[in-house]
């Protein structure tokens, strides 16, 4: 039986795509009404991690933050504990590398085995089973789970050992979030300048400068309404991931600490929950004319 | 015929496409040995830009700042003073917008003409003809021009009244500046956390948060060799014309001058002329392990 | 006879020292009404800027920024054409160095001579005479005017040919601006730890890390009112004098400048005409909470 | 019998002074060498934290960052191990507040006490036990260290509970970081224009907007000579503690991020080991010209 613990948006529809696709799921949450249609659908209840993990093969993980993670993982009704000699852990969350290494470690000295394993795309991706998977660990384990990541996933890209699936992560996340408040400030400025917003978008977009995940955004900063897929707050905290995995390594990166001050800006102006391309109504000064 | 004032690195390459359409040619140049190839092709040499403009029906400019361009325009041998009444200035300098606008009044009240006619594409597009221009100005003036902005380009964007043209040229090179800073830092940061470098820069480039431009400086990164297609300084020199634009709007744009900074900061340690990609050697800390 | 042109804030307090050490003045500013005050004590008022030159000895102006002061000095009406032969500008408005040089330059191509001089000190010095004059020009010149600088100010400093004043005084207000965006942060982080606001206020400004002129700005921050003494957009301005500057002698400023963006977020805000210290409002995040 | 762990540049002589008060001393440091002066001064040796622990009354640490505070306390051969109920631990190390806290509580878990205990001033003031405590923590713990505490410094400052004495602290040394990069930057814009760098420094130094503390850093700026006596990689350690503090406050300092890039530029340009000051000969472009 496989267990699935962090019911969020993604992590229910990661789990929905392994139930239907007919693998026995056991789940848990901290609030138990998100798990309702999966429980409709089949799946079992656990009241705990630890409960879960004893009497699952393998436990899934997609949760919000490192912290939250090693709460689940290594408090003293902790998953880890629960789990049975030799089981495997797939950890899908969002983390910094170092993070990703100390679970590692967690495991290995309580003879279990690890696999960090989060992935790119948002929620219909997630809806879609079209989600790619970004792996650090041992090649036999990757080979172990791949029935499972295919069932939520279209690909998998295995980029090292422990660690390295939650480095490839982060960049992509830290490109994800300089893109949009680049495209944010060159839009903003084009307005400034007397240009038609629509007219400026679209000619970045149409160009060879613009990222082609910036489309999907397009009808978001053209209405001003910000209805969250990817939370603002969400992709501050992985540049903040970025950030402390810069400085473990002595690099210094100059402007993707500024932009994550300019979300944190955002955010103290209230819009922690809004889509993170918020960032645009934040950057624009149309606003105030 | 067409006059033609600054026979730089891109300069040259339009210039030579207008006599290659057949179109008759006179040129000035601050060093006339960057003429010679255009002369032994059958172009005219004048002996000043107020020389060339008196024997010109069109003056087109492609100088390397605002500063140059208002010197060799309003200066007492400047070009304005010798052309005709009712005569066309076209300026592809990438200037600044409100700049723009002041030409466009230097020559309004002198009885004369003006179109902002910035171009995107570097070297390569120049030599092949393929340059797209971006157009402030008036509707007829620029049918006027088309002719030869098509044996230059392969398409033209008209942008509205004068200043647009240079509007939306700085805001794409806003885009270059910042997407080529961004991918430098991504991936300095996953080599710093031992992903191997082409593997980090392949997922990258083959995923959605890539701009399709990056994928030119790919050799340049992985080779560590910077020949300067587009200089570092110039770029650089942009990010300024944006600066500049957005405080005269009252915008903010905390990413784009720590950006500017961040490029400073390379020309200080004597990557000035290089191209630009080199940011990625400023921002790398690969040489220091 | 003086003249004296430009009557803000500064600008009529200054004045009104010379008028009260008994010197005969003639002054002229965009609307009259601020000259009334002056008027009533004897001063006299000009049409405009080339009739007050043709009437006084020494021009002094105290302007707002570079645009008005080129404005008013180099066009048709300005105060440059109606000077006589040899007669002495003196600008105390503070703006960049190479544009007090371009000022000088102008004044000697039309045989006068070119003083900066712009003060440090702001209100409530300016009412007092206890301005401190920054000097940038000729020794001789500045002999000749310093009665006219001893009845402002409480002391000059001489620091070289034209610009140096210019220079002295935009490195003054960098340093007022990043102290005052600097302590702002601070402050904010104390009160996010959880200590007591005046307390963490107390503790920096009775220690060696605070510069003097903060305490100036304690009730400011501390009552959260913040009636303009220096408005927030004129330190705005100033860190845009001190961005031109770095970049036209290739020195990178990455600070500054983020500094300069942090504070036009805070214009973007609405805090333009508060008092610069209001930057602690706009940065501080306890309004959220 | 007080026990003293971290005999570094720091520890070492706070440790002397309490020697020299008369207290009983046992140490232990990573590397014994360091220790051998204070031994011959009649301290004891410890060959482990934990057996220091044993033997101590009072455990006082000095330590470089929070990981190794952590390791040290928590490890299986950690002092937290080896105090008997009831004792007193006082932490002077530079950490988080947050770290300061969950110390606190790993210590109470174990019925011990806790007092975070840092201080200001660096290796002149430690040597001449004119130290100042910043101390968050209960009021009758604090009490019963007093006679230690005033052995080694001048003052002591109770801001509270635990983590407000770690929280003044960082505040601080950002104040300290800040002020060094500000004046820096300003300096160099100084010389860039063409101002006597002496000059220039006097200026400031001598007028309202200096901070007292970076008197003591003119010599080396004005030399060139950066001998450290604190660390430019440590106060960059302080940024990120402050960076990090922020973050889990959810407070936007985006100068404070910039300014921590820009040491971490110049830490990847070797000058890690150089005095904090030496950020001036990273921002300085003088050594280009």
């Amino acid at each position: 039986m496989i267990g699935f613990i962090g019911l969020g948006i993604m992590g229910s529809r990661m789990a929905s795509n392994l139930l239907d696709k007919g693998f026995d799921l056991i789940v848990y949450n901290r609030t138990r009404d998100k798990a309702n249609e999966l429980l409709e659908k089949g799946a079992k209840w656990a009241d705990s991690p630890k409960e879960l993990a004893q009497k699952a093969d393998i436990v899934f993980t997609m949760l919000a933050n490192p912290e939250i993670v090693e709460k689940l993982a290594t408090g003293e009704e902790g998953f880890l504990s629960g789990m049975r000699e030799g089981a495997l852990w797939v950890d899908s969350s969002t983390v910094n590398p170092s993070f990703s290494r100390k679970m590692a470690q967690e495991a290995f000295t309580r003879g279990l085995r690890f696999l960090d394993a989060p992935v790119t795309g948002s929620l219909k991706p997630a809806e879609l089973g079209e989600l790619v998977f970004l792996v650090g660990g041992n090649e036999e384990d990757l080979e172990e789970v791949k029935p499972y990541l295919n069932a939520m996933g279209k690909s998998i890209q295995h980029l090292g050992e422990n660690g390295k699936g939650s480095s490839m992560k982060i960049i992509i996340n830290l490109m994800l979030a300089q893109n949009m408040a680049v495209f944010s400030e060159a839009v903003s400025l084009g307005e400034a300048l007397g240009l038609e917003k629509e007219m400026v978008m679209e000619t970045i977009l149409n160009g060879p400068t613009a990222a082609p995940s910036l489309k999907l955004k397009k009808d978001k900063i053209l209405s001003n309404q910000f209805d969250p897929e990817f939370p603002l707050e969400h992709i501050q905290k992985d540049l903040q991931l970025v950030s402390i995995s810069a400085f473990e390594k002595n690099l210094a990166m100059p402007v993707a600490n500024v932009t994550k001050e300019v979300y944190a800006l955002a955010k103290q102006q209230g819009l922690s929950k809004k889509d993170f391309s918020a960032i645009y109504s934040f950057l624009s000064n149309s606003k105030t004319e």
